[in-house]
């Protein structure tokens, strides 16, 4: 739809919402902890930046059954993780490499 | 790159970043507001859900001298805003005919 490229090459959004005690939710399971880690090594590795890179936290994304969940656009690929490795598998071949994790994939339909 | 359709058709997230007082951020033009207001009005039109619309809000998305801004994913569509008009027109403009609003477009380049 658009001719103007895209102002990060992948926008990654990590769901850091915290719901109340005992309901299912993504920060129960240290999503901002994996969200600030993408966003170092992200830094670290030179990838961050217009044209780049770009790691945010964001508010309940509604898929709170599924969770912890990311999602790559403009892509729209959607993962789970459960630790670092996990989140530098997502940065080695997805965000570096251009190719899906198929292991931390997540279904569109549930 | 994916074959699976993405899980919305329009995610769309606003900047509701809120930096110390007197700096340049989104927060300082009532994107909160702003964003809840889309939210609702995408709910009372039926458009929320699975393969249709998500509004959410975002951490920093490193355009404050933009801002305030609001993105459309997967189209990668930035745009800023001043009021309900402004919202109303990306509702009915591009989330409802899928069309770009023209006017309150970002340059990808500022």
């Amino acid at each position: 739809m658009s001719s103007v490229p895209s102002f990060f090459r992948y926008h990654v959004f990590f769901c850091t919402n915290q719901r109340a005690q005992g309901e299912t939710c993504c920060q129960n399971h240290r999503a901002k902890d994996m969200q600030l880690y993408m966003k170092q090594r992200i830094k670290s590795l030179g990838l961050n930046g217009e044209g780049q890179v770009r790691v945010n936290s964001a508010g309940c994304m509604g898929r709170c059954d599924a969770g912890p969940v990311v999602v790559v656009y403009p892509d729209a690929v959607w993962y789970t993780f459960v630790d670092q490795e996990d989140i530098d598998e997502i940065i080695t071949t997805h965000l570096q490499q251009g190719q899906i994790v198929q292991r931390l994939r997540l279904e569109v339909q549930p």
